[in-house]
């Protein structure tokens, strides 16, 4: 398989590491219904999320300048809550709505599955969440990584090639030492263009119950598992 | 003290948080007895970071474009080992020796007093190591940082003011929710310069038994410490 030299593992974080549909859900639920409103919640963290790869899309293309994912989700809630009819909402709960990008709940083998990972590589982040989000989920939600690094570092989003290249760079490694793990099939081939090992994670709940994620073939990823625990296992941990 | 309203602590890491000097003095008694060399190990290691300064200010002022602290620690090294007359050692013995900067040890209160800090505050390195160096030393020694932020990641090196600013920026914290920590008054004095709290800890062993280090007037900076612990206590930890 070609993994045995791999010295670090770099997290895509949201939908990889954690829920962030049940999260934003119930977040949105406790500062939304004491404001009188009443909405299906899947369906609202859904299209929040929704305007996410389009907001990165027109930073990627040039149109608008560097914002971080704190600003993007910001400029999109704020549509959203229009489009929803939603006001009268202070800037003190929009402010904390925002922020509950950085208190998101992690998969069930999350923490434990990055624990064993832990002690046999460096284990970092490789989101486009910003460097304070990242910093901040993982003291609330207990992820053990060694370092964060985030696009922000980079000044570009995945999946520009810079910003895996910025990954290995501040590791200090070559790209075939480290390995992207994700449960996104473009992110893999991304980091794949730049040299770098990869590892599919299953996460059929990313976005609910209702939509169908398939496994891809197992020979186009490094790693194809079900959890962190099945990658621990498949990289002899 | 105006300390009440502060979210995260930085650390400087070389002498603050880490015994650089017989960390460096015991890898290089290790690495090269084995070709010969019998030196006083404790100056070999003064004498490698008496070119720390000077060699971050040749980049500093533009004299030489940016160079993270692994690759000036190896120019240093070469010249040193060129100086020492000692020769006839391998690649593969000089990175390892480099790389040593990458397994220094800590302070007997260090890891315990960040631990405690830590389920207060974010706690991040704010060092002129670079990130990898950085990372590898937590992982080596059991800091328990909650994120790694390098002078590499401004691409400037302390003091310059933006090395500061940046990691205000990377936390999404104001200056003065932000307090500086270290052995090093100049450090503290350029935190200062931004709006950062600081607080000083005395390491009166850091340059050996021979250098008489006088503590700072406690007026001078927000906090004055004797060591993580006390400076546990004095944030009401």
């Amino acid at each position: 398989m070609g993994t045995s030299n791999i010295e670090a593992l770099v997290f895509d974080v949201f939908g990889t590491v954690v829920d962030w549909r049940s999260s934003i859900a119930s977040e949105a639920q406790k500062v939304l219904t004491k404001h009188g409103a009443d909405l299906d919640w899947n369906a609202f963290a859904d299209n929040w999320r929704k305007g996410y790869a389009p907001a990165m899309d027109r930073v990627r293309t040039g149109e608008i300048p560097w914002h971080n994912l704190d600003d993007l989700h910001r400029m999109l809630l704020d549509d959203l809550l229009e489009d929803y009819g939603v006001t009268g909402i202070g800037e003190s709960d929009i402010y904390r709505l925002n922020q509950s990008w950085h208190r998101l709940t992690p998969w069930p083998d999350s923490v434990e599955g990055l624990q064993i990972l832990k002690s046999h590589f460096v284990i970092s982040t490789l989101s486009n969440g910003n460097f304070s989000m990242l910093t901040n989920m993982a003291k609330f939600s207990g992820l053990p990584w060694d370092c964060i690094i985030s696009a922000e570092l980079a000044g570009h989003y995945k999946p520009d090639q810079i910003t895996y290249q910025t990954a290995c760079s501040l590791l200090s490694l070559p790209p075939d030492k480290v390995m992207m793990v994700a449960a996104h099939t473009g992110d893999l081939e991304a980091a794949k263009q730049v040299g770098m090992k990869t590892a599919y994670v299953h996460r059929p709940l990313e976005f609910g119950p209702n939509r169908k994620i398939t496994m891809p073939d197992p020979s186009q990823f490094d790693v194809t598992a079900q959890n962190f625990l099945g990658l621990a296992t498949s990289l002899q941990c």
